[in-house]
């Protein structure tokens, strides 16, 4: 069934084309498309196009669809095109002429991009609380091996002393970063789409403002067609948002691989975290943190196909944007996953002891005595080359009692002030 | 089950994150996994490691699989981690410890990778046949369409005389540049990586040049550190070609979506394979070209993706390389569909007649103009500026008496030369 | 000259492939290096490293630079490495061994981040404002020609009734979007990371809280390892925030380049904005527009490059950071010359008569007719099946009196509201 | 001055934001407009255009140009708009009218294009001798260390023996896929697009074979919308090419920086090839290998920009396509320089002697154990049950005399089977 049905029947292999597999990723939408239908059936209510007890009918009907995709009984079969159509087709099913009149003053464009709306927005918004759970546990962990040394690199070269509580914390005060995009990317969606119809409008005196009380979103997108062309900006934007935050988990899990290689031994995991080898029978692999990692570089590579599928198309709706749904609801589901399960095993952290007095890291001091020299009048130019002096004919002696004390340093995390940078949820 | 049991049991939400979709993607390469399984357990008999009987009875089982895999029936279970896990399982039950030794002298990881090698070869060889068949199929429309002039444009602008001719024929010539890289791709794909084992090789004395033979690869990835390189490398390179060639694709879905508009109307296409709307009765949208249009972009964004997930990774195997497979076995798919649907819709397009005496089209002909001056004897920049004062003056007359002759022009498409310029398949 | 000169020749090929062309790019970084310069003597006054005395000298050369650098005299000659090296060689050879103590507690690697921190900030205000110039002109245009209207297309196909005034404003009010992330951006990078030094902070007790101050930031970027992955992490943000502004634009652009073809006609633009071609002189081409849309697409993919260069790179700093200046600079500039030029470009816009009588544009109304229906009491499906017929067996007359009046609509296009949204500067 | 001038004056800034950098890129393309320019006057005298004469004195006006280009005299100064009108006004100035002939039957674009199709072939070519010399340096290494043994790692952790003989010929046989990808790019601009003039041909009976054989092209782009199409379609194809190569080097640097780690310390380089930090006197920091790998990645980021300047336009020249050369050729001089250095560079690697006895090293040899009970008799499976016993409750002791001899293992590296392999330049 279509909703735009004219008695023209269409070639059967352009038909399977053309619909893909959008009845299975329209699953994870069903659920706004009844809000939505909602609240436009009580705007439609409140302009005279529905009488009060075709609302009550309607809204009856709508909520038992609401309990059916709750329970996970709702399937959208193979006669029906997407879930908009099954929905008006139940409703019709159900309430007779009363059903088909939900579609007035609206077009399936304005549904599907209302209802991506909501999904989108409440879905920001669990990335965001599972992105707050995360940070506080590398918050929690920070303070747990503050006083833990680590080895310091730059350019892969050991450079100057860390700590497993810098490390920890650095990771959760780069996801504040993240959040920024990820509220930039609500702020985009949390804005009413309907009403845009096809993307030009409606001869129908429809209360959009009403619409936008109904679903609680902050404001609306009032242009309508800047509301039709949210379809891609609203994708090429939080895919921008969730690559950002998992670049950061990306590379929190390199780390986790390469800290635990044994050439460098400063983590591990218990085995029930790790993957054995089909051939090596000594390989506890850091499988899960590889597919972290691999999994968000996948997540990242999502903006170039939103930016791809609507580049250098003129105004006005467009069959490619249909595309945009599919890898943009898997990448929240994967990210809301990879969130959970990084969360979840970070917390089983072993801390392995690191001799720092071993020959390869007693390098990392030497900016510590230079500084010491500094300290007793010398110019850091001078006090530098003479240290450099030391490194160079073999002579130099680590000294590794200098404290590191200032704001964000190995000896003053301040990990309370980090804390309180987070934005609200 | 899993290849690499070791008594240790695996936290279960490691487990489900770690296994994914695998399952569901290795149906596509299962066949593939019992081609090389075969090749294999010849060549360790030919060693010594199998006698007669068992490379029998391994035969035996694996053919077994290898009907139920051709009729569909073959599952993958969800107590298996992947499809190499299943035919083991199989192998093991059918045939007991014979099933057991043909994992001998070889890994998982060499699995996937013969096995991925030979699902690239074989489709990537469809892709090309489907190629051939549009690119014959357009040069059978420019030569029935050769005389129907068409406006050519250059910045959007009327320019010059163009024809369908033209038209058609350049997508055909442009999608054997595609070819040149998807043979790059088939030379890449088209080395037996087969004995890399876990990416070091083995201490056994395999054959690899007899398993090269036996799976009809034209040479080997000699080195094994090279030939396990291959995960990411393969993708990265099949992506290319695949992309340039959706590419090409896309923009020819592009101006027939352009050509369909009313403002152009140069093309149209019977009812049946349009879409209508929701809400405008009118509409006969060209919905399948804008789908082929998108997903060939999606296509070209996977170049992006396969990039990222193996960028700067450090030599040897990461289990990122899992997620390889996903979209890149979709993108094959996907693309033989796009080939199979515009060859199937192209042929059905109408040519409508278009009025070049339309004012809008009258300064198609004044390069042609400008032409007939210069044979006068004028200087090329004098004609020009001529013929310029004229169209700035309103006495410009066209003169579309002019024929092009040469070589690749509209007078003078050159099939035949375009068609002989085809790679060999 | 190198700020880490140690007595070892570098080999000459070497060097040159190192050193690159950061002097050139320097120079855009030269301004922001010496206010850094200025908050840390001020820092290192503050916590006795540095007498009062010679505060105010330093203080004094670096006004002298900071002269040279405003009125284009500071050059950085083929000796020095980079901008950093060249203000310390001037410091030390005017103020003596006072310039030498400059250094002390930062690093040069603290120097390009924190200048870097300071030219993105300034240069995203920047963006901002030249965004809301061109914001204001775009409602301006569609106050002016709010009754025009145009034909509204949906898959290229002529769908409904559009107005100059709803095109405009779309785009300014798309932007609005676009300023969310220019925000995000923002606050990222006002956040003073200086302190860092070479990613792991300072032996010295400094005084990040007075840095942040002088140089006006709104917070810290505590943690200094968090800090130092800020390279990388801010162009990853800017790049996208850039990148949405500028697909706005390009699509703006795309639609000015569609509509000046003479298959449509809706827009031209005076004699003196086009361009014309080396044969056909008939030709008025957009190339301005045409190079916005190149230049803004250009811009969009810079969020590659930027993942790219860093991605999967363990946590310190890698000396490939250095790379991400010179796209990141000229896209800044870029960007800013694009909003420039369409603010300046599109004030000149010389809207054309559209004729909706003709033949091709008489189904915009279809909608319209079929609300007529539903108003006299039909249900929306029967209206649109009757509407359908009409149009299929040519009885269809247009109804071209319907207004369109809600909010965001043609008839009530919202303008105040829309300048209501946009973000403070 | 411009090949198009009509005597309307262009607004000053459109003018300078459309001419843009034009003036720097286009140097390197001079050359080749020389080249073209000789071609096609040769036949335009073949076709009764130009008498014997007026070539005579083309191709000496155009012979001194070329000498002042390959001297380095030659300037495109401001008042031109590109190179191709400054050598027009050149032979001009020289010649009087003849020299404005030569601009008969051809167009900017065709010139334009055929300097890119000559210029990318040359240097296609140089990339690949470039290859060559690289790959036999490697193999040259390999052979040199072929005895000295490296731990193998899979998920970076210890896996099983690998040897540098092995590393190096490893990357060298990468290579080997990377020039299939050449091989293809050079196909591609190895066809002579010349007489495609805007895009639609010419009305003048110009000899496309006669300019293709005086250009040495292989075979012509007949159709010319399609030699037109090739903007773009060349620089995807070339990038792609390019990145595919890029990729290789870049994770061989990536292999580079981290066994120069203090952690790894496989290999080492001279002082004279490291560089230090301006504040940690004992770094010896890696920064070549490091911008190799930066500067590879930012080539194979190239791939995104030249597909999202071109994607989604309709066939017939954009002005966009302008903007493609920039970063094109950038990458040309990029890659041959990053060629160049890491070929200087690796030849100077020390080889540092690894301790396989060392603890973190002893299970590498576990797979050589398993094999010697397979071959005394027992299952793999069984085999690996027990040496993982072994490796679980510490009684495990590594056997190293186990040899691998299969082709391309570590025994038998096969050296002369990868340089065979290696397509003819």
């Amino acid at each position: 069934m279509k909703l735009w049905d004219k008695g023209i029947s269409i070639d059967n292999k352009i038909e399977q084309f053309t619909v893909g597999n959008d009845r299975e990723i329209d699953i994870h939408i069903a659920k706004y498309d009844v809000i939505a239908s909602k609240a436009h059936a009580k705007m439609l209510q409140s302009i005279g196009i529905l009488s009060a007890e075709e609302l009550e009918q309607l809204l009856g009907g709508l909520e038992v669809l609401a309990a059916q995709i709750e329970e996970g009984s709702f399937v959208i079969d193979a006669q029906f095109e997407d879930v908009h159509s099954k929905i008006e087709f139940e409703l019709t099913k159900t309430l007779g002429d009363v059903g088909k009149k939900i579609h007035t003053a609206r077009s399936r464009n304005d549904q599907v991009l209302v209802a991506c709306h909501l999904y989108y927005k409440e879905n920001l918004q669990l990335i965001k609380q599972k992105t707050k759970t995360f940070f506080d546990t590398l918050l929690g962990l920070a303070e747990t091996h503050k006083d833990k040394l680590l080895p310091g690199y730059t350019h892969l070269q050991v450079a100057m002393p860390s700590s497993f509580g810098l490390w920890f914390s650095a990771y959760a005060e780069l996801m504040i970063d993240d959040v920024y995009l990820l509220n930039a990317a609500l702020k985009t969606v949390d804005q009413n789409p309907l009403g845009s119809a096809a993307g030009y409008g409606s001869s129908f005196p429809i209360d959009r403002e009403l619409t936008t009380k109904e679903m609680q979103f902050s404001t609306l997108k009032y242009n309508v067609v800047a509301a039709q062309m949210g379809r891609g900006k609203n994708e090429r934007t939080i895919a921008a948002a969730l690559g950002s935050l998992a670049n950061t988990l990306s590379r929190f899990a390199m780390d986790v691989c390469l800290y635990m290689s044994q050439n460098f031994g400063f983590v591990t995991f218990p085995d029930a975290l790790t993957t054995g080898s089909s051939i090596m029978p000594h390989k506890k692999n850091p499988d899960v943190f590889e597919l972290i990692r691999g999994k968000s570089n996948k997540i990242q590579a999502l903006q170039s196909e939103m930016v791809l599928i609507t580049n250098n198309l003129p105004s006005g709706y467009h069959r490619d944007f249909q595309l945009l749904k599919e890898n943009m609801i898997a990448a929240f589901e994967e990210l809301k996953d990879i969130l959970d399960i990084f969360n979840y095993a970070i917390q089983q952290v072993i801390i392995k002891d690191i001799d720092l007095n071993d020959d390869k890291y007693k390098y990392l001091f030497t900016v510590d005595n230079i500084n010491t020299l500094v300290f007793e009048g010398q110019s850091f130019r001078e006090a530098y080359q003479k240290i450099g002096g030391q490194v160079q004919d073999g002579s130099y002696v680590p000294d590794t009692s200098k404290q590191h004390t200032h704001v964000g340093s190995i000896g003053n995390l301040s990990l309370n002030k980090i804390k309180a940078k987070f934005p609200e949820i």
